[in-house]
């Protein structure tokens, strides 16, 4: 097992990688110190998971709360759900809340978390390869609102995150791509060592080597973690781990929520993101060209749905990036250096909105 | 005009108290950094208001958002409606909320602050004497839950408050005497000087006699920010200002929500901490004879409405403070002198729960 620790002051917490962590009680108990605890998951990850889980709590007084599986239920009636649960069943001040389940149930139990009675603690046990490197880290937590995603939210960090890599042995294919698409943005925002790696071991990362894929969390989790550190409440560089969102939001917008995976409308956005960079004279052709390449290898989308350039503006305008009507972008300088910025060319920019293919 | 600053480290800001402060235009933009400003406020203050406050700001893209007026509105419709207006009118991380209003559309548009895009900043302008000396200092924010006040929220503190007394020149007799409660409160838990001064000057203040207002309201903001500056969260000290709260609220929650003006219910909620104190031989028949006294000459009800002991006791176990089931009470040591408490007798408590008259 290895433990990253994130440094934000009184609000710094451990995050621990390991295989079969669910063996050790204390790892998940020394966290609790209250006797209630509730524990959030959906229908899918808790037939699979939940008993386990409850097994190891079987001192405490257990809420159950277990809401459908989808992107689609990210959204205020679930967090209603949430709630009311919390208070029928006579949750209070003390009560810690645990997110059991892949990106969705982490964001929206984080912020039940900092919104019931005024913030309660919360823990993470990520089962996504996704929300193994990303949702699960760094505090952002919210819903989405029928105009955009995460538009209501707020910063919580959990009191820890326990990533079990074993959990993905039943994790489907696509959404193990879908992970990919974020693992692979750590290494092109900033660590061009780490894209070369990914590189030369995708194949097995889709096969799903579990030493590999070890790695691979904890390098992202480390990239993820400096960041955050660097700024917790996004006023600067944490922006940069968008790479592809702004893009990618308009495109899971536009298709309707849950018809595309996160990380297959991230992979698209930044190869997007890659093309403009390339108008720029930014990135080469022989950069774009490896970009799709790991993006294909890893079973991921490049080209985007059907979306008018107009539609596409509209979206990405709704971006909480934008600010004073300008689109802020983070583009590539060169694979492993990005930049947040409006100074790109306009014009450009709706050449890459018109393009159909990437490949 | 007197300045009293909240010294919250990074979170620091400071409150404005004076008479006719909206002929000062400086006072409030200098606070207001972006273009773009939200104003939340209800039908009747907006009437009375809303264009003044318009004309400072006419350099602003403003956008103006009118909620029904009453605590039942204080829910999760109307902060939907909040932030569906902040989206369709583009509102973005640089816009600033303004709340106009009452501890309602103080507290709600507080919450949609600390939740909208993940938190943008907000500006209380409190219109009511509650308002001034109590729910617009310190950063408690929420919405009520069909099952209990004020069980949503968060901790967001604003960018500055602007406390104009000429406000209460409109203001209903009810209103100002539910502020008083509050105005009492600081002298009975901290400040027995400040308990004898209102002693002597309460038909002056309940006549509003705009120095006598002032005065109080300054000494009120003192205290409070003293109390929050110790204890921002809530973990300790900072619970002494729920005195009468607990009865309080299981009053207002029995009663109906808008049927017990929040500071009537704590004028009886205090008078019913003040007995049980009594019955615990902490306080005198005299102190509580003063105390009844003073709430009445504000014009305050110090009986409960017809509540069940089984429904009280229901309704006050639901109350934050409640840890472990245990329900914790602020009560009087002295005049002056609180304690947040479960070692009460409970036999006690039951006997002023079944009491119907106070005086």
């Amino acid at each position: 097992m290895k433990t990253i620790n994130i440094s934000l002051g009184e609000r710094s917490y451990p995050i621990y990688v390991g295989q079969n962590l669910f063996d050790q009680k204390e790892l998940l108990c020394k966290h609790l110190p209250g006797k209630r605890v509730a524990i959030v998951t959906n229908k899918t990850v808790g037939k699979l998971y939940l008993e386990k889980i409850c097994n190891l709590l079987d001192e405490k007084d257990l809420i159950k709360i277990i809401l459908p599986d989808g992107e689609v239920f990210k959204n205020q009636e679930s967090l209603t759900l949430i709630y009311d649960q919390l208070l029928k069943n006579n949750a209070d001040r003390k009560t810690t809340l645990i997110a059991l389940g892949g990106g969705v149930i982490g964001d929206i139990t984080g912020f039940a978390s900092a919104t019931f009675m005024r913030g309660v603690d919360f823990i993470q046990i990520p089962t996504t390869l996704l929300s193994q490197v990303d949702s699960s880290v760094g505090g952002k937590t919210g819903i989405n609102h029928s105009l955009g995603k995460n538009l209501i939210g707020a910063f919580k960090q959990p009191k820890c995150v326990l990533t079990d890599v074993s959990f993905l042995s039943t994790l489907p294919q696509n959404e193990l791509s879908a992970g990919m698409a974020e693992v692979i943005k750590y290494g092109l925002i900033r660590d061009y060592k780490f894209f070369v790696w990914l590189e030369a071991n995708i194949d097995g990362l889709i096969k799903k080597s579990p030493d590999l894929l070890m790695e691979a969390i904890i390098r992202s989790c480390q990239n993820k973690s400096e960041i955050v550190e660097a700024d917790e409440f996004e006023s600067g560089i944490r922006a940069i781990l968008n790479l592809g969102h702004t893009f990618g939001h308009a495109i899971e917008s536009a298709a309707g929520y849950g018809n595309w995976l996160h990380g297959e409308a991230v992979a698209t956005g930044t190869v997007m993101s890659a093309t403009l960079s390339l108008y720029m004279s930014w990135l080469t052709e022989k950069d774009v060209v490896r970009i799709v390449a790991i993006f294909k290898k890893s079973g991921l989308p490049i080209n985007p749905p059907n979306i008018s350039i107009e539609k596409f503006l509209e979206l990405m305008h709704r971006d909480k990036k934008t600010k004073n009507n300008d689109i802020y972008l983070v583009l590539l300088k060169k694979i492993g250096v990005s930049i947040l910025t409006k100074d790109y060319d306009f014009e450009k920019l709706k050449l890459v909105l018109q393009k159909k293919t990437f490949d």
